[in-house]
């Protein structure tokens, strides 16, 4: 989804349940990237540490966000729990990010977004993300996938990388799969340039050696 | 798999095909840690540049390692291509660690394990890391699944990680699944405290909130 956004993903942790732990990532990352990403640790529970972390990278208090507490509260009633009202607190001065048809908003602390961790409420909420990060021009990516050995074909390889300096190209084995050997991809912001990386790649394979381009 | 051997898994980092970029993680892991374990970049082709992002974390050269040359050249014989034998390449001073019933070795180079990308070898190859690193008491872990929203355990979750300090305690909602709303696992290397800190928990659930315990 990033790359149809033009967003390189450049890097990802996995960091363990621990506040400071997380901070000294974010503040890292924060400072080295666009966009920040973070998922997993907003729940109501003891191990749900990310607001607290990011809020430390951020030398910022955590606080009780009003939209958060009134939709919380807009959903569970008089039966709301202060368990339930813990996941309305954002990192102080963090935005909440909107969509048409998503009900509950993204946090977002300056350039960084606090995502879920239950993977059907993550995939919901890329939703907002789509719709609220800034449009710049889309990553193209074709892949080619070839009945060769990625070592046969690294003398090819060589010459089209050497020779498209625009494109990414990548270069993956299969082992377990009977239709292709190796799958070659073709990345980059100009269509032609990838174009012209993957014919020059295609047109020295012997008949029968490029299965299939996506 | 850690896990079992009595290895904590503190964090992983997926890192681009760079080998500066590579070089700076393995160097700040390395000093971190007890284990590193790379998986990935160490084919045949330009974009593998795990083994110079290794050397280059430990300030040492690229050389070709003679095991690893002659188990390619006893593998294909005359046909051997310079591109097959670069993947001969290691780290300087590395060591090449063996496990009965799995031919190919895993480079080692001092704490950093460089494991490959592919997954049916990156499996193969972990009995080469279950054979070899040193025996430590295992973890143990337990996990309850239970029929209630996380916020509505957090009170007892919390009394239960206040009153078991040896014990990790770990709280997983899950939207999907019919059969329970929330796994606790409860993790440690005391099986008795494991088994308290489980049972403490258990004995303040209602009839039929506690699913089944793994």
């Amino acid at each position: 989804m990033l790359f149809e956004l033009g967003v390189r993903l450049v890097e990802a942790r996995v960091v363990r349940d621990d506040a400071a732990a997380i901070a000294e990532e974010v503040d890292l990352l924060r400072r080295r990237h666009t966009f920040v990403f973070t998922s997993g640790g907003v729940g109501p529970t003891h191990d749900d540490v990310t607001v607290l972390g990011v809020a430390m990278a951020f030398g910022c208090e955590v606080v009780t966000d009003d939209t958060l507490a009134a939709l919380i509260r807009g959903a569970h009633g008089d039966a709301v729990t202060p368990a339930q009202l813990l996941m309305a607190r954002v990192p102080s001065g963090a935005t909440m990010e909107h969509a048409v048809d998503v009900r509950w908003p993204v946090i977002a602390k300056e350039n960084v977004w606090l995502l879920p961790g239950v993977p059907e409420v993550f995939v919901k909420k890329l939703a907002v993300v789509r719709a609220r990060i800034p449009k710049t021009a889309p990553f193209l990516s074709k892949a080619a996938f070839v009945a060769l050995e990625e070592s046969s074909l690294k003398p090819l390889l060589d010459r089209v990388v050497l020779a498209h300096p625009l494109v990414q190209v990548g270069s993956y084995p299969k082992w377990s799969d009977a239709r292709y050997k190796t799958k070659v991809t073709f990345d980059g912001l100009d269509a032609s340039a990838v174009d012209r990386a993957l014919e020059a790649f295609a047109k020295e394979l012997a008949e029968g050696e490029l299965i299939r381009v996506d």
